[in-house]
């Protein structure tokens, strides 16, 4: 299967992929382009992906976390949600290719507090509004398999 | 809760986790050091990690595909095989920084294409005997969470 380009919000089973995922993967790249990859919880707003830094509990302080470090150092990102099923007819996956940047406070990280919390019952009594909040712009989503 | 550094065979909970997933995500990223992500099907032997280039069916030329472009322009590369739940408190996580080549044939070529056929029954009536491989060398290996 080729890989599609998605285009616009009539691309429903790709987006209810986004939506229904409790679990991305996003990569980052050091300044040297040396890769990471990590599971991540997130939320889309039609626009943006949203994730918090929150480390289940945190132990380590947000700023020395390698994807926070790697992103301040190289902008470019790639997220994928996917679904895994033992009959292969009915993989599928979503990739995003994106820019991130760290929001500390202000309105987009007040929406993304309120979005997550929605999504995840467990983030309502996380202080997940005194934490980082990594955004992604997507500049290229495509999707692949059956979807 | 800290990352700990798996240094042998002893790390049983790690090793189980590796040899039970069904899936893996595999970060590469380009010589400009703009990262990719995608899920694979995989297999470890203890020393080595191996995913086959199937693209399930395969349609695009091997060569083609940017996980391998990207290796052979970048030879670093990370791995992570992970466990959701929605008790938080068994989330976890093995993350392996590693240096990716591509097996188009030879002994190592063999040896996966047995270990993947013995792990994944849908391999054993696909050609991927025919196909590439990526082998991953670990240089590093990390667990997380509930591990």
């Amino acid at each position: 299967m080729r890989q599609k380009a998605i285009v616009g919000a009539q691309h429903a089973a790709p987006l209810r992929l986004i939506r229904s995922a409790r679990v991305a993967h996003l990569a980052t790249a050091d300044k040297n382009g040396c890769p990471h990859v990590i599971p991540i919880c997130f939320v889309f707003d039609g626009k943006y992906f949203y994730s918090p830094i929150d480390e289940k509990p945190k132990r380590t302080a947000p700023e020395k976390l390698k994807r926070v470090k790697n992103i301040r150092e190289n902008a470019q990102v790639a997220l994928v949600v996917d679904h895994y099923d033992e009959d292969w007819r009915k993989l599928s996956y979503v990739l995003v290719s994106g820019k991130a940047r760290v929001l500390l406070s202000g309105a987009s990280h007040r929406k993304a507090v309120t979005l997550l919390r929605r999504k995840y019952s467990q983030y309502r009594k996380m202080r997940i509004d005194r934490l980082p909040i990594i955004l992604i712009r997507p500049t290229r989503m495509t999707s692949w398999g059956a979807i």
